[in-house]
This record gives C-alpha cells, structure tokens and sequence, in this order.
C-alpha cells in the first residue's frame, strides 16, 4: 500500500541531548525471557524492502535507508516528575483524534507519573489567545472521549507563529509538546523545534500525523484512513443500490483526496461495486473515444447502471480553466468540485445522445472524517500516543511516530516535509483496484500503450 | 504484528512446468511509464527487517529470507480456454470466505476468460460425496454473496484422502484448484500437490490461509481477522458497561485464539476498557499472591470493576486435570471452556473472601466469525483471490497467497507446514497491551523477574 | 406521532365480489383456544383514540371512524392455484422496498401456492416496455434480497396510462397487482383500479405506501422512515463532531421531507445534539430579531456551536423569489436546495457581524434512502408484505395496507388520496423537539404569542 | 403487538395535592394556533381499540378503560425552584438507561430550573450505604453518557425496605423521586409512595418501567426492546450462516424473554431466517410424532439446514425435573439453560437416528443488554425523561409513564403490579412469526387442532 521511493534517505532522528534519568517502566532487558524489553535506539528497520535493491546497495557500501524503532527508552533525558505536557490538534477532523489524545495523556500520566497535562484549546490559535484557555487534564477528563468522534479539545487552521508558540512553551514552562496534525503541522512541528533550538531550551516536540487522504509520506497509512474507507464503503454501496434501482442508473461518489486517491481506491475494492475510479494520480479525458464519458456510455449500454468514484482531488484542471481559487487558512488549495461537475457532465453527455440515464451523487465527506475510528484504526491510535510519549520523555525532538511495514518507528518530520505521498499507478493496490473494477488501465485519448487489464464485459 | 522468526527458511515456489502461453491481460512491462506491470518471478522481498541482521547476513555471504511478490505473470502455465478450476472452503467460518471466493470467479472469468468453475460443496467431503454434487459458478452466482458472512458453498471439517481427492481432480479434468481453509487444509493441500506430482498431472493447487486465530506463520495477519477484532471489540465493550454496572463488577470475554492470544490482545487494545488479558503464549497462576485472581482482587477493591478478556487456549492446563478431550474431526484438540471455569474461580474467590461480585460471562465467538467483513478484511479477500487466480494461472503449485509486511506474496506450503504463529510476549503488540491494561507483566507466583510495566493505580 | 385529525372518514373497503374459496391456510376460528385465527371483516379499531370525543360521537349516534384489521381471510375471492400476480415498485428508493417484494413473494408461494408471480422493471414503464421484460420470481430468487438496500426490481418515476397497464394485466391474466409506492403511484393503484371496474374484470390492486418522509395520512410511519432517521441520526452526530471540533463550529444537516418534518423532528431527537430544527410546518423567519439567524448568533456567543437540521422542504419561500422550479416526473415540484442557501445566510450573517465561523454542511439523503432496513422496519416490512397479499387473496382492491395505533389495518386508497399527513406542531413530538433542543417555539418576528418553551441556557 | 386485555381496569392516577404554582415553561392553551398547548388532566385516550367493544361498553353505561396523557402541566405542585430530584436505576441492564437518565437531569434544569439532582449509586442500596455516596448530577455530567450503554450511576436487584427509603428522601429533603426499573422496582415505588403517604410527605414517585422482556403490561414496548430486537437480530443471521455453513447445520440462539417471547418472535421475524421460535406462551413437545424434534428432523431431511430461536424462559418443564432452582435477589426464579438443553437433545436425537449434524449456540445476552439504544428507543429514553419529570413536577405520584397506542400515557403502577404482559399465540405478531418461519403452529402430539398455518415445504 506505500509506492514510496526511499531514495537517499536519511533517517536519523534528533535528541535534545544525554538522557540522564531511568525510566520509572519496569521492562526487561533480556531478549527471549518472555518478558517485554525497553527498545534500543540502534534497533532499525529497512524501509525498501526488494532484496536485490537492499543488496545492491550494501555490496555498494551504501547504508540503505533504516528507520528507528519506536517504544519506551530505558533512559529518560527527562525526569519524570518535573515534566509539564501540552497537547494540540489541528485542521480538519479525522477518526481517531481523540483515541489518541487519549493514550498520550493514559501513558503520560499511568507510565510516567506526569500529573500536569494541557490540551491547547482549537489547534494552534490556542496557545495565544486567552480564550477558552488550555485545559488541564486527568485520566478522568479522557475516559470516555474515544467514543465520539471529532476533537474534544478542538481544532482550527493556520494559528501564530512558531515564535509566539515558543514563548507560550517557555512561559508555561512545557517539556514536551505533542501535535496532532497534517503536512501544515508538521512543518510548523519542524519551525517550532527550530526556534527551541535557537532559544537553547529543552522541549520535545513530537507529531501525530493525521491527514485523512492518507498522504504522509514513508508511512503505511496514517490514523482514520481505514475508518474512513469502512465509512466510505457504505456510501459505494449506497451508490450502487441507487445506480440499480433506476434504468441507466449512475451512482457517483466524491471521496476525500485532494491530491491522493487512496481513500478512493480503497473505497472502490472494499465495496467490490465500483466500475469507474478516478484519482489525481492517474490522468483521465472525459470526452474523445478513449474518454471517460465513452467509457461509461458503453458500460451503460452493455449493463444499464455504473457506480463511479471519483476523489476531490481528480479532474482538477477541468474546473481551473477561470484561474486559481485562492488557498485555505491552512495554505490548501481551493479545490473545484468535481462531483458536481462531473454529475454536469454526464447528465449533458447522455442527454445529447438521447440516452435517459439517471445520476444520484453522493458526498459523504463530512459524515466520514468525524466518526469514532474503527477497531483497526483504535489500535493503532493507542500505541501512536504510547510511542509518541515514549520518544518524547526520552528527548527525542522534531519527530513524528508512525507504522512502516507494520513496525511503530520515528520519523524525522524534516523527511516528510514538503513530499506528499501519492498512490503509484503501478502499485498493486491501484492494480486490484483495476481488476475489481475492470475499468481501463488509461482513459486517455492519444495514448499509445491502448488499454491494459481486460475490461469486463 | 508478528513475532515471527524466520530462521533458515526457503521460501522458494514450485512450478507445474514452463509457462508458454501469453496472459490475455493487456498490462505493461515498463516502470514508470504509469502502466501496471505484469509482476517478474524475480522479484522479492526480504522477510526480516531489521537492518544489522540483514547487513550481517549479506556480509556472511548468506541470502536471506525473501518472499516472491504475488501478481500476474506475462506467460501462463495454462491455456484460459482451456482451464477448468474448482474452489473449496473448509474448517470453521470466518468472516470473508465468501469475498475470497467471489474474487477468485470473477478473476478468472473477467481476466483470464475461464467459463468452467465448479464450487465443491460442504468441505473435502464434497470431492467424493455425490450429494450435492459440485456447483457451477458464473459471475451471476457470486454478485452478492459477499454481503454475507459465512461460506455459501458450505464447509466441514475432515475428508476425504489425498489419493481420492485427486481421483475427483483428474476424472474432471480440473486444472487450477484454490483451497480456502486453515492449518489442516494447507496439510491437505501439500499432500495433493505431491499426489498430482506423483500421478505427473499438471493442475496447480494454491491455497489461501483461512484462520480466525491468525496463526498462520510468516503472513501479517489472515483475512478475517480484523473482522474478529472489530465484532470482538463490541463484546469488550459489553463487558466493561456490565462492569460499570454493578458494584464490583467483573465483565468477562472468552475470545477465539487456541494456541495464539491475537484476536483476545488486538480487542483489548482496540476497546480501551481490558484491564486483563490472558492468552495462551503468557502463562499466569490463578491462586498464590502473584496470581491472576489476586491481581484481581487488588483491582476491584481500588476500581470496583474489571473487565477481564481470556483466549480460549489459555491457561489450559488448568483444565487438563481429567485427562485429554480428544481432538475434533479436523485433529484439533478439544479444548476445555477456560472462561466458564475461571468465571467459577472468581466466584468462589470473593465468595471465600466475603467480597459480593458480580461477574458476566460473554461469549461471542459465533456471533464473530459468521459476520460479513470489515472494509480492510473486504480489501484483502479480494486481493487474495485475485493473486491466488495469477499464481495458478502462471502454474504455480503447492503454495499460498498472504500479505507479508503489507505486500502480496506466495509462500511455499511447505513451509508453513507444522508450525503456528504466535503472539511474541516480546512484540510490541504485546507491550501495547500490556501499556493499556497496566495489568502485570507476569502473574506468576515463582517469577524473580518481579512485575514489569507500572500497573496502573 | 400522528398528529392526523379524522374528521367524517369512511374507511370501508371495496372488494372484487364474493369470496367463494375456502383458504388452504389452516388457522384457527375459535379466540382463546390458543390457535391463531383468521380474521373477520367486521374487526375494526377505532382511528381516534380520545375518549371524549369517542364517547360524544356514539352517543350522538355517529359512527366513529374505524379501520378494517388486516390479516388472513378464511374465505378467498380467487382460487389460489389460479392466480398470477405482479409486483411494480416506483419513485424513489426507500428502505425496506426489497423486504416487502420478498415477504408477498414467499406469502404467495408457501402460504397460498401461488406459483405464477412477475415482478414489473423500473416501475409502472415496464408494463408496456419491452426491455427488460417482467421478471418471474420463484422464493429462491427472494432469498436474500433483504439484504440490500434499492429495489432489485428497479424503479423509476411517472408512466404509461391506467389504461395502458390495466391492457398488460387483463393480456398477462394477473389476478392480483402489488403496487409499491409514494402518493402518486397510490393515485395510479386508484385509477387502474377504476379502470379494471369499469371493463368489469376482476383484479385486485393492493398498495403499499412507501415514501420516506412520512407523509401518508392515517398510517402511523411508512416503512423505512425510522431507519431513515436511525442514519439521519448519525449525520446529526457528525454535525455536532463538526461543530465542537471548531470554535463557533456550526454543524447543518439537510435531511428528506418536501412537506412533513417528521425524519428531521425524530433524527434531531434521536441523536439528542440538535440546537435547532427547521421543518416545512413550522414557519420561521430568517432575520430581524426573533428570527433564525439571531437566535444561532445568540447560541453561538453563549455556548461557541451549533447544530441545525433543516428538513428540505423547511423555508422554501426564501428559494421561490426566482418562480417555479417546475415539477419532476412524478408530478413533485422541484425544491430547492435550503441547506446550501441556509449555508450561504450563515456565512454572510457572521461575516457581516465578524463573528469568525465555521459551517459544515451535510447532506446525506441518498446514503440513507438505498440502505437495508432496520429490525423494527424488517419487521413492518415483512409484515406489509404477508397482509398484502391476504388482502388480495380474499378479493379487497383499491385498498392499502398500513400500521395504524401498532396494528395492521386496511385503508382505502380514496382515503387517502389528495391528502398529505404533516407534522403537527402542537403534536407531543414536536413538544419532545422543542423541549430537546430549547429551541424558541417559534423564530418569527412579529408573533404576539411570543417564545414558548424555555429556550435552554 | 400488546395482546394485552384490558379488563376492569381503573387507570386513575394519584397526586399529592393541589397544583399551585405555575408552570416555568411558556407553553401555549389554545388548541390550533400552531403552538404547542400544556396538556389537560381531563385528556385520556382509549386503551381498548376495538369499535365493537367500545360502542358496547359506553352503550352498556360502562366506561372505557383510558389512559391520561403524559406531557408538561400548567400548574405545579412544587415550586421549582425548592425541588430537590433523586434518580436511581435498578436490575439488569436494558439499551438506554443512561437516556431515560440524561432527559430527566436535562429536563429538570433546563424547563423547570431545578438545581439539586443526584444520583442513587448502585441501586436501591444506595439509598442506605454510605460509599459511594449519590452522585450530584448536572447538564454536563450527563452530555455525553447515552453514547454509552449500561448505567453509568450503577444498578442492582434486592435491597433495602421502603422504610429505609423514606428515611432517605425524608432526611434529604428530596420532592421527587425518579426510578428506573422493572417489575420488582415497580412494586418498590408503590410500597415506597404508600410509605410517604402514611408518613404525610409530599414526595412524587415516578416509574420508567425497564424490562428488556418487554412484558409491562399496558404499554406498547419497554424502551431497550427493539435495541435488543436489532442486536438480536445479528445473532440470528449469525446461526443462519452457521447452518448454511455445514451439512445439516442448525443454528441455534437462545435470547431473553423469561415468561414473554417478544425478542424472540420479533428477532425471528426481523432476521426473515427463522425456522422455529419457541417461546413461554406457547407450549411445545420435544418428543413425538409432532413435537419439535421431529419437526427439526423433517425440515433438516429437506433442506439440510435450519435456524431455531428459543426465548430463555421456553420449556422450562423439561429442565424443572430436579426441582425449583430458587430465586435471586431481585425474586426472579432461577432459570435452567433450555439453549445448552436443546443442544443436548438435538445433537442426542440425531445421533441416534445416525443423521450427522452439525449445532451452534449462540447466547448473545449481555452484549445486547448493554448496548446503547437505537434510534427509536433513543427518541423513546428521551421522552419518557421528559414526560416523568413533568408528572413529578405537577404532583402526580405512584405511577410509570409509558407508551400506549403510540402516545405517551401516565399509568398508575397499582394497575400492573403482579401482571405479566405476555405474547398472546393469537396475536398477529405472533401469526407473522407463524407465516415467516413456517413452523407448525402448534408441536404438540395429542393435539385435536392439528398443524395451523401452511408449514413451508
């Protein structure tokens, strides 16, 4: 599921220097006598696993790219009891956000002893205006905030800036920041513990990465895809009974994924009723011979419904041609809606060709990304906020946790900044999407490598 | 998730014979052209992870562990036209045999062109059982039948010999047969392949790993299981709102797993509520001060309620006392009912010690494997058909398709054979849970390792 | 949750001529001997239920209204092995549409031996439309379609003529016709039931009302309204996840109702997060001081989120300056989109009084239309189904059958006609409404009565 | 679906004085005006529905048996502002306590300001034991607690005489008392008000009648019902792909229902997979030409599977053979496992007859009684909450409230103590269950009546 390319990678993660205190955990140290061991730092995984590649490069004397393993240090650079905690979380909602505030402020608080916590009220805006101010918070304050979905503690875009976010920590007196955020948090993870560094003070600042498009790169999902994929399954399904029960029905899905079509891709193989999937990976026409509107006339007239998914993100320069809609408070672009005008499209399309046909469009964004997350997507919410907590007081910095092959590691956030991961075209997901689908391989007009995967009848 | 070792393992696939004929798919050959590629036999990846053994053994000159990437293959074993298939599901239900089985039809009927597809009914017993007799599948047959759980074509447990089994293959002229069952199918499907290799016949027997314990060795998890998680999760959630309910509570869960605590780990840590999970690979006392029950005893005096979730293979040996169950009709062992009994310990615990409980006993099992799947469960069933269709097609024989650090791979039968996975007390899965309990790390009586990871207060 | 008044009602039942035909059900005739009996056409329940008014009536010596029972007739019209019947599904999806198909389809089969039953394709069309031709339907055909959500029959709106479809069922020979659908196709089931009098044959027209807002007169809810509302439900939880991920968040939901507000009433209530409820029986005003925008501002400033349901028919007043939208192939008028327009009048309030906001706007109508239904709906469904077909059997016609007071009745479709139940504001539900969100009785600017209803802090 | 027969009934409801102070709330008076009105003592709605019966009984010079409506009342006993509010819950768990909770706490502070509530821990015992002590509860206490299922201020049978309580109410000076219970704690309110009237207090006692068996007799359904009905429902899909999975499989589900069969006739009937339901109302053979054994044997021999529903409280004759069980601390007799005991039988029956078989049994109890509520019993919980405070708030004392025909009702607790609603075998609930499993209507050998209803073939 990654179709990441490491390149020359370099992996090494940041510390705020010797770690002085031993961990008050009472883990083992012996592998093999059945009890659970603290975690070394040289421990690494590989991130490319093809072998001949892995062999090629050691025969080179080339290190190839190796992740850290993430969980409890024995050493800690922090002392246990003297450590303040500020959480936030930031941009749009995501399944999960509270599962995992949740597991930092248990483990925080359970595996450390650490009594005083802060939740940063509404992202980063929190921590300069007054109001509401940060709240305090107990294991009690989170008992039961992983079964309602959203961000008990709020969330925005955009906010101050790195500086006046540092001098709240100074003030405040904080040792470790936890920031639950997308690409725009990271980077100002990144700029945040760049301004620490300057101001030579001791606080770790470790990120969560959320982004329901699931476009973090190196990692193999990020927290709520899977959730929003069970979600966005029953919208497919939807569609699909929608695109049965009328004659030449068509059911059209909008699915997140601005520049990602994972949600999309997913979607259309956990359902198994999708005929169409169209991502902003993959380039598509919609008129011409090849074209997309093509595509589906012939599957309309061979079969009288379709069930099409298409990701926010697809089709984009379709709806550019009047100029740039401008960016959010976030620094996202302003995406057209494709849902809509493809709906456009396709009942003008079939109109002139005097085909009746009828399209209901389903958008089930908002209903997906403030869900509670599913058992998968908890699992992995809890021990994100374990690792991240561990990292943490074991003064590891400008960071991120994450699972690689399915292995909890550390990040360095500077790796993931300014990349975003992208669903490869070649990947074997993207295949199985094609062979479920039985749509063709390009719906391109001038291509001239033609259709590949057999198109269903 | 694994905690698996690879040791010296080979994990190289058998062949029926050259492949000569062109796969009808219209895929490409070029990386990086946005084209899927037709997948090289050649390409593998490494089984271990961990870069200083990998760098060890490459630099001893030895070659490590590598798994050949499942996918379709350019050149075919068979003629499609030619090819007549057969499926059969055996063993205990689990959610998503039905996707797995309608992923293979579609596959090789919209792919490969394959119009002859039988589905043996009711297990190995259909093979030589002229009642009911095999049933034809198209694509129509199969449209719908991944909306429910179970296994439409039925299964049993046992069967017929390998030299019958084999009878019924040549005498119908099957030449790819796909096998959807557990350890015992897997034995069964090694001992066809070598009984078709005996008669020199040329039909490729594939497998597909099918076990809602999740204990088959070297793939990252088996269909299902996720599933099992998710519906598992409920009854954890069940038993913790009993808990709550009553003065001293106690909720209690019997969970699948006979020899692997997966399913009763993952559930614990996706409901957020366990404070004790009991598992077969993690030995426990019940009495002494160190013992479960005392560990208990501490936790409702300070909380007043807990919730307990036990694998049904743990702490069997408490059980064994009479003597030995036998094994049901498929070799496994019976197992004596770990959760009927310990609720009966607890009871007579606090009744000896004046301590009024409450304890509710829940028991889920068949209400879980009978479910339809979750969307990732949904996902990979239908990539597992449609790679076990690839493999066969290309004339692979005597293997399995599974996921192995999220890549679709063949292992060898042979290799699995005989061996079960199990839950490392050391993964950090285990550790999770462990972290979310704060249950002890040990509940022996005799261990001098003394308790590990803080309980919480 | 009725809220219909009665006033001079004659709810008597038109039927095709004697009953000449002993049933081949074997019930009982005897009340209390434990054996369930057939039911005699002279079994009625009053329709309304205040004593008072009840009393007043009989003594004035007039009848009260009262609705034949529903249920197997011991005496037939038809002789089951000679009938055929047809089963037409129309309009819009709703949930349940397949159960009931499935429980007159296995009525007719187990219950009377009716062997000879098509189903119609994509609505009252496919009676004189060749392609696709009616569908004949055995049980197995049946077995599992409750399972989906849609119409496996298809469905579609508008159509031929009376005449044209009473041509096909005198030609067909069907004895009995089941007509699914909302308040246009009950007008069509009256008219082909008129038409098949006036050619003096005898074919029994049987409806069962289907329309998901609810707006039946008499029946208590129409099948799929409450799982309507169990979805609805969850978009309004998402609405209130939205708004309390964000400061001054306002969560607006749209939910189905052209002319009754019952799902957006009962959804709002269900989820029990609903701060205003919109419904087209309730009129509002936008602005001035009591109006629905000064009443969301003071919300916000006292409590920083909001969530609104809107029904879509609520304030279309707003969206008509423009003139008619026209009417769609139903004879439905074209709505226009309030929650959009709603969205646009919270944005542009706000900014003008630079109140930062943020609206989340959801629509999940056809996510919820095309779903399976819940138990209690299952239940009414398969229900509807058996009565239906012991309506038709024992020669009723121009009748549907419904739920009135908890027990299925016989309405006649006259009754029916022309009207539209609507929500009554002084009903207790609406009570429950306003008493759950505190919500002002009424936001309109110049109503003497003032606000009603403590409006919650 | 009551089955209920009214009878002699006198349905007058008690209060505590005279109604002095104004009600808070600004509620309208004039019927029609499009404002909602406060509800009138004198309005009472028929609880026999029956037109025959009723014209009989007022022409006779009889009255009807009627039931005061439920809603807010003009004029209080209390002023408000002094009352002092008790909650407690009691039994076994049921969906939607913590609703029934939330709408009296919220209601309460909301329209009425009341600002003292608590909460009774644990049952009646925590009127009288000092830890843990009741619980002050406010609005936001309670905001999130019916996301959750059980009840969060604890529950339990038996405890302490109604003197004891009146010594607590007394002592805090509590002017209403709220209790959520079933039967045993109906009994309990009517002792605890007799005591509070012999004492001269003016303290209202309200019931909201709690029973998963729905069998309360009067109302509609008890709230949690069709929540169980739903869960339930899942457990009888399970057993029918269980059956479907194996060769002769049957699936057997034992749900609640002590002495009424309602969860298990409606889970049949919900599911549509049902083959027979077995229920404490209607009697039944095991052995025999006609009992249930041979019934099973018969549909086994013809379609190689089948679903059998049996409630808890079925057949207990077969089990009582060594005598009575006893009772627990709620006085409910012990019951025998009739679902192990059928298994027992059946798997007996066959192997004697040497027919292989293959039996599930599925007991899903406790995960479905601490559930939360489905969207109907959630609007249900809401308004029960709504309508006990407005009865408590005008004085009425001694009664439940409840649904009945659809409206909410006071119903004087003296009226059904010692009465069992139960599932009368004539009801056409019970026909439905008989038309959609196809099961004999009566498995009885010396039965003059013969089978009733077609069985399927």
């Amino acid at each position: 599921m990654s179709g990441n390319t490491g390149g020359e990678l370099d992996f090494s993660i940041e510390t705020l220097g010797p770690a002085r205190h031993a961990s008050p955990m009472a883990l083992g140290s012996q592998p093999g006598d059945g009890i659970v061991d603290f975690v070394d730092d040289g421990q690494r995984i590989l991130f490319d696993l093809d072998l001949a590649t892995i062999r090629e490069e050691l025969t080179a004397g080339h290190e190839p790219a190796a992740l850290e393993l993430a969980g409890p240090r024995s050493r800690l650079h922090f002392r246990p009891s003297e450590v303040r905690a500020a959480i936030v979380t930031t941009g749009g909602l995501c399944p999960g956000i509270n599962d995992v505030v949740r597991s930092i402020v248990l483990t925080l608080n359970w595996h450390y002893g650490v009594r005083e916590i802060v939740g940063i009220r509404y992202g980063l805006r929190g921590f300069v205006e007054p109001h509401p101010p940060p709240r305090p918070l107990k294991p009690e304050d989170v008992r039961s905030v992983h079964r309602e979905g959203g961000s008990f503690l709020g969330s925005s875009r955009g906010g101050p800036t790195a500086k006046e976010i540092v001098d709240f920590l100074d003030r405040e007196a904080i040792a470790t920041l936890f920031m639950i955020g997308g690409d725009g948090t990271m980077k100002a993870a990144l700029a945040i513990s760049e301004e620490i560094s300057r101001r030579g003070l001791a606080i770790a600042v470790v990120g969560v990465p959320k982004t329901i498009d699931n476009d973090i790169p190196f990692v193999d999902a990020t927290f709520g895809m899977i959730t929003a994929v069970s979600l966005a399954r029953q919208a497919v399904d939807a569609a699909h009974a929608e695109a049965q029960g009328a004659l030449n029905g068509v059911g059209l899905v909008r699915l997140m994924g601005r520049e990602s079509g994972f949600i999309a891709a997913q979607s259309a193989l956990a359902s198994g009723e999708a005929n169409f999937v169209l991502i902003p990976e993959v380039p598509f026409d919609l008129d011409g011979p090849h074209g997309f509107l093509a595509c589906l006339h012939r599957r309309l007239v061979s079969r009288h419904h379709a069930v099409v998914v298409v990701a926010e993100g697809a089709g984009q320069h379709y709806l550019d041609e009047d100029g740039s809609r401008g960016c959010d408070a976030s620094g996202n672009p302003v995406l057209g809606d494709i849902g809509r005008y493809l709906r456009g499209r396709i009942v003008a399309h079939f109109a002139e060709h005097g085909v009746p046909v009828t399209v209901k469009y389903i958008d089930p964004s908002y209903m997906i990304r403030s869900a509670p997350p599913t058992a998968s997507d908890a699992i992995y919410c809890q021990q994100l906020g374990q690792n991240a907590v561990h990292a943490a007081m074991a003064g590891k910095t400008a960071l991120m946790v994450g699972r690689v092959h399915g292995q909890q590691v550390h990040v360095p956030i500077r790796a993931v900044a300014n990349r975003r991961r992208k669903l490869d075209p070649e990947h074997p997901l993207w295949r199985s999407v094609l062979q479920s689908t039985g749509q063709p391989v390009r719906m391109i007009n001038e291509d001239p490598a033609g259709p590949a995967v057999t198109p269903h009848p």
